[in-house]
């Protein structure tokens, strides 16, 4: 990060006409923002969401009450304009694109083999990086694929400890029966895979997905593009995770936007030291969360550059 | 409110095409917008930001650090464009508008008198009433007056019991003897105008201000023109609160957008059964956390009005 651009920006918020701190989270957005775009006052002209989409063997293990087509058929609603993320991009003032991985072929099941052989694993995070071009200002992430909860529980017990119970959640709405069928799973190829547990890398390629991959390259290429990045919620965040835990810093550059209603997302986030921006029990991916924060980082902008100093303004001071 | 178009609302979120329950509190908030627009799929074409401005005699006891010409000066700052608000209004897309109350003359000190008279907090809460024009969709109040988080917690004691201890916070940045005057002063007040403790009228009157008594006036006259409410603060909370002590329901069609870092707001949104929209850190008021959510309410009107049925969409519903 860009620590003059930040110390800049810190600096000029101390003489805008309010208390100091009164603007809480969005005096530290703005910082944030300057410091990961390398601007003393950030802007957000260019806002992109990029939704990777992908399928997962793992389905066949009855994890979701989805059939695993609806991974296309959401697909389709997205060109379509349909999706609750179409309305929610407006409301941003985002572009929104989506990439199918790996052609929406499912990943191998996780509990009889690794997700991904390492060039089709390479593969996706490769189609991940290239998505994301220089020069946006903001860049928001989110997934599509049935079944990826699961996927996403088996990565985060892979790299934080803790077993299917500890991570599994509902996802779209499973009951009591399906969630124990969900965490046996998870159990089931965290044995599997229990020789892949040292490697962050190896995690993500034996317990993650396509999608989840494109996602760990988005975010690593929005680092050396100087783009800072939204995760929306449980899946995106476990995506991202395993640069974390490469690199201490690795996701400096990368905020939490929703705290999802996914059972395991606070217990990520924490483990990643990220406060969520939001909490409004939204559990549906595709980066809904992230493009609803998408105004509040506006609003810190907006405040950022356009409020007057106490001297401009010939507002007193406090005693 | 209008239950029939709720109802119909919440038909309607049921066909959408997304997980049930999944966008969490959007959900809520469409069908709450339905609910006191009187229309089954809501709409925030026209938004309005009213702020009304007061001083307070109280000031006097050093409950502030910052001196009362602040408040005239800030309604400067306002009109200049120079304020937070200016910055959130726009990206907000609100209109704003800002009302100083009894020509931003002080109460009297309520430590040593009521702060208004009857006549003068009739006209007070008839100017906040007579602010309000019908037909607009959603109306984000707030307040601005140096010393009023002093009546603000006076009130709140007055209403639902407590101390000046338990009420009050450092406002704009009192230091520790500060906050310390400042709880002072609350139970000084609370001990003169004790008497007053079983109407919440009279409260609103001895231990309020003239802006606040403009809010309460503002949040009836919404009742009264089906235009659903979004309370600020602290302060605009403390405000606005009487009128749930008269009335069980009777707020009903307002909620609390921001949780202030202000000491008392969590506790008196607790005690009005309300849970804020977000959570963050923020203690600015001027309408500040109101116009931050706005473009959550946006987006929950715009998943609600523009997203794709299952059926339209051809996605398969859940097994």
């Amino acid at each position: 990060g860009d620590t003059e651009a930040s110390t800049s920006a810190l600096t000029r918020q101390a003489t805008l006409t309010k208390p100091p701190g009164s603007l809480g989270r969005l005096e530290e957005l703005a910082v944030w923002l300057a410091r990961w775009q390398g601007r003393s006052i950030p802007r957000l002209d260019r806002v992109e969401i990029v939704i990777f989409a992908g399928n997962h063997g793992v389905a066949a293990q009855g994890v979701s009450p989805y059939p695993p087509a609806v991974t296309a058929q959401m697909v389709g609603n997205f060109a379509a304009g349909g999706a609750a993320i179409n309305q929610l991009a407006r409301i941003a003032g985002a572009g929104l694109r989506v990439v199918p991985v790996a052609g929406l072929d499912p990943t191998a099941d996780i509990t009889l083999a690794p997700a991904m052989t390492g060039a089709a694993f390479l593969s996706a995070v490769s189609i991940g990086f290239s998505a994301i071009e220089p020069g946006i200002d903001l860049l928001c992430l989110g997934e599509m694929g049935i079944g990826n909860t699961t996927a996403a529980a088996a990565l985060a017990a892979g790299l934080f400890g803790g077993d299917g119970a500890a991570w599994a959640g509902r996802g779209t709405g499973l009951d009591d029966a399906g969630l124990a069928r969900k965490a046996r799973a998870i159990d089931a190829a965290l044995a599997l895979h229990a020789a892949a547990q040292d490697d962050p890398i190896a995690v993500a390629r034996c317990l993650g997905g396509y999608e989840l991959a494109a996602i760990f390259g988005a975010v690593l290429a929005a680092r050396l593009h100087r783009i800072p990045v939204l995760l929306d919620g449980f899946v995106c965040t476990a995506a991202a995770a395993p640069l974390a835990r490469l690199n201490a810093g690795g996701l400096d550059h990368a905020l939490v936007s929703h705290r999802s209603a996914e059972a395991g997302h606070g217990a990520l986030a924490a483990a990643l030291g990220k406060t969520p921006l939001l909490d409004l029990g939204m559990r549906l991916g595709e980066a809904s969360g992230a493009a609803l924060a998408v105004p509040i980082l506006r609003a810190a902008c907006a405040c950022h550059a356009g409020m007057a100093s106490f001297a401009e303004a010939g507002v007193s001071t406090a005693s």
